[in-house]
């Protein structure tokens, strides 16, 4: 999450509900004592206390992370960018939470994939975020195609996403072996000042330049 | 959306933008006022112009609901609870503005979806959004089948909605009809305050006294 627009994407309660918190389970330490810093917690900092949850922590490690709410303590749960347990860390500590009966309450923030949904345009009755794509061309060719045509049987819009160094590359597959009639939503930086949001046909993104997305965080949206 | 909670689920900045705009397409009229006023729009509510979108709208009065924006209005679209287009009317809209080449610029704001499922502890790294199950008994139950069985092999959360005065029947029907080694997750009355999110596999929910669902909106979560 950025620390630069606070009032964009937070609510005031939830920033009130972290202003209150003093113990925290973060992805990255240093961005959560940077944006505790820019919501002016009242705490120092030094005295606040923080416990890392990434792609790194062993699975072994997690239940003593709860240890603070069995006391009965609240503990903030803060990811890196998007919502705790989505695309992000956070789904096993709170599936433990809900083992051991200790509430869990979701607090509003950005999330770049349901903002993409709602600006693309494409169908939101019925959506599949798949998370990342296949990096092995052949893989991700297939997969491709495989995406192309359950989002076409089931009018059922497909999100995925790329290693922000590979969206172009990514890019590039898509228009090279899916439909000239099917939609394509390119959404990147969103929430940031060149947020970016275009729906076209696979045939109309062929004729126009294409946008630079070069390590630049990007959902791609696809309805056949 | 509520108009009593807004600190709780809008950013300041989203507010304040609300306050700049003049012109609404909004889901219900009466709501989007009171909501106005809310937020204590500094223009008088008779000086606001509102156009209706919502399921009732033919497909062929869309193109005139853009003809603001045609001129280079900024025009607010407004939905009842949760994000435009998502569950929810307006991507009939959106995908018209695309084809104008008008900038759809997503606002944060609260999803029932993304915060049941980022505090279900379910996977958030691949899910798929279902919408509306079926109503009648045997159709209803071969799609819960069939929810359960995809959702096994793919390692993937579906989500699903009922009418609000169906929730019991539908709770009813999963518990008799999913394998006990199932997860479930009830999410009722998100960010109101007797919200209610709780994950068991469906052998506990059996063995537990449910929670009373009955005209509450509800969002239920299954991996298989």
């Amino acid at each position: 999450m950025g620390a630069d627009n606070i009032s964009q994407v937070l609510p005031a309660d939830v920033v009130s509900i972290a202003q209150g918190l003093d113990e925290f389970i973060v992805e990255n330490e240093k961005t959560a004592r940077h944006f505790l810093g820019a919501i002016k917690h009242p705490k120092a900092i030094r005295d606040i206390e923080f416990s890392t949850l990434n792609k790194r922590t062993d699975d072994k490690d997690i239940p003593k992370l709860l240890d603070s709410l069995v006391a009965g303590k609240d503990v903030g749960l803060m990811s890196e960018a998007g919502c705790p347990g989505i695309a992000d860390p956070g789904a096993k500590l709170a599936a433990l939470a809900h083992k051991k009966s200790i509430r869990v309450a979701p607090l509003v923030g950005p999330s770049s994939l349901l903002l993409s949904l709602m600006a693309s345009g494409l169908n939101g009755q019925r959506f599949t975020f798949l998370g990342y794509i296949a990096v092995e061309k052949a893989a991700r060719v297939k997969e491709l195609k495989t995406i192309e045509h359950k989002s076409k049987i089931h009018k059922e819009t497909q999100l995925f996403i790329e290693t922000p160094f590979r969206n172009q590359h990514l890019l590039e597959d898509i228009l090279a072996n899916c439909d000239g009639e099917t939609e394509l939503c390119i959404a990147c930086n969103i929430s940031l000042p060149d947020e970016f949001v275009v729906t076209k046909r696979i045939r109309a993104w062929k004729q126009t330049e294409l946008p630079d997305l070069h390590k630049k965080p990007t959902v791609f949206l696809l309805l056949g």
